[in-house]
């Protein structure tokens, strides 16, 4: 799992700081979350493939976070896409969708599959092959959901030098690895644990923005290996962050302390802060494996060292 | 004056080029003409002042001319904007601009004073003490319009040495300004050619896109200084251009002959084309003075060489 960065301003973007949008690439799948103004160009510079993209999150109806969809929704269709889009949004903007495609007079080349986020609990809205994805409700000025994509955990490794020593015959191999014993041709049982290896540990990605610290987010998180949180403001603006519903940079450490995440990751900044070196500063005081998010950037979701 | 490309691409922007904007600066009063994806990010790095910005002109509803605009007005706003902004734009625009304000409970601090284009002719929509603004209809496969900005003729210059030999008072200074004689205590009459020098010629820029070719457009901008005319594709690509709506580069070099036109800037260049020096070639065969827009290249409207 890998996350790039294609927008990290907040409402006002600035000439390095597009506004809000992520990409997770979970297994060369490509999961699009927020899409603020510019997100198609920004994909174009970070060569992510329109045609991968067939899951879009949408966390709030705030324009930073929203107003790029309908050009992306446009250039999909001048690409000829077919395959249906799978939208993830609050639920009042199924109508707001509908309205400007008929004033624009915009006739896609594609379904959209519209999945309305709303409620107060958290709820899976996702469940494939690979991954399933949550939304939770965050604490902003208007309904807000955080997400979190988790990896299924795979099948165990079989051991290749098991296969030749036990002459395992390969219409065996999927229960194996599902985690049965093998009974050889003379009934001794060999243990799973002997011919096999645990699969890697599965990973997830939060995306907790727009919101004011609650201590509850956390449990919404608990465990995730990469947490992404808004960090508007510096940790002196707290005031400031609760009234327009934000956090600071320790907020956002605070949740990852709490959630115990394997590393934090902060964005969403004012375009105050021309440099932003001591935001992630002061959000280590509270949680040291802090990264920011920059434009352009991916993070290895296991292991953000990598970034 | 002063033109500025902020984007220069067709439906689909790529990594160089964002979708439709140029600023106009007359005078240090700034005009923005259309407003594609990413405009408020483009006028950041080319460093164009939001406060300065009071007339914005759509030339018509489609979304790589006017997406990058619900992001602009949230940004006014956010930036605390009290001075009305003036927006000249295809008639239906106003309710689809009310319900998007509806829809995302977006409230301006500034009043948006909406001028509806429509009709069949060409219309002045502004007229101010340097400039007048007269809009005119386009033939592409929605309404869309066209603009002309054209300087006013200013005062003529009186020399600074006549005012000394023929002990010109102040009080009589404007009227010799406009082009009166001037008559001495004596009763000798001065000829108003003697004591002053003529105003430079005033500049003019129009704005052309989207549009297919048609005769009856080099009437509407007759003897511009400087044409910007859209040229979508190469010129083996008529029909094509016909049946979209667009222009070939030797249709805007066309436009640009027929109107005597100072000079050609064409633009809206499909993605297709990686090179444009090729389509810039192509459409000097039949103007000469032609010139490509390029996202963030300033032109001088009164003497394009000096890009």
């Amino acid at each position: 799992m890998k996350v790039t960065v294609l927008g990290s301003s907040s409402a006002l973007p600035t000439s390095e700081r597009y506004p809000s949008a992520h990409v997770l690439n979970a297994h060369e799948r490509f999961f699009l979350i927020d899409c603020g103004e510019g997100t198609q160009m920004q994909m174009r510079k970070n060569k992510i493939r329109f045609g991968k993209i067939n899951h879009i999150f949408i966390s709030h109806l705030h324009g930073d976070h929203v107003f790029g969809l309908y050009g992306l929704l446009s250039t999909f269709s001048l690409m000829g896409r077919k395959s249906p889009l799978h939208l993830f949004a609050p639920e009042n903007f199924q109508s707001i969708l509908k309205s400007h495609l008929i004033d624009f007079d915009i006739h896609l080349s594609y379904d959209i599959d519209f999945v309305p986020l709303s409620g107060k609990n958290p709820l899976q809205i996702l469940n494939n092959k690979y991954i399933t994805v949550t939304s939770f409700p965050l604490k902003h000025r208007i309904p807000a959901f955080g997400f979190i994509f988790r990896e299924k955990l795979t099948d165990r490794n079989i051991k290749k030098e098991s296969i030749v020593k036990f002459q395992i015959p390969v219409v065996r191999i999927p229960a194996i690895k599902k985690g049965e014993d093998f009974v050889t041709s003379e009934g001794i049982i060999i243990k799973n644990d002997d011919i096999t290896l645990p699969p890697p540990e599965p990973l997830s990605y939060a995306y907790c923005s727009d919101t004011k610290y609650f201590k509850k987010l956390s449990s919404f998180v608990k465990g995730v290996s990469l947490l992404y949180h808004e960090a508007t403001f510096d940790g002196t603006k707290e005031e400031l962050a609760k009234v327009t519903g934000h956090s600071t940079t320790l907020d956002a450490a605070k949740i990852a302390l709490e959630a115990e995440a394997g590393g934090l990751l902060i964005g969403h900044f004012s375009a105050r802060y021309k440099d932003i070196s001591y935001l992630v500063n002061e959000a280590k005081t509270i949680f040291p494996r802090t990264f920011a998010a920059i434009d352009g950037k991916s993070f290895d979701v296991g292991n953000i060292d990598n970034a």
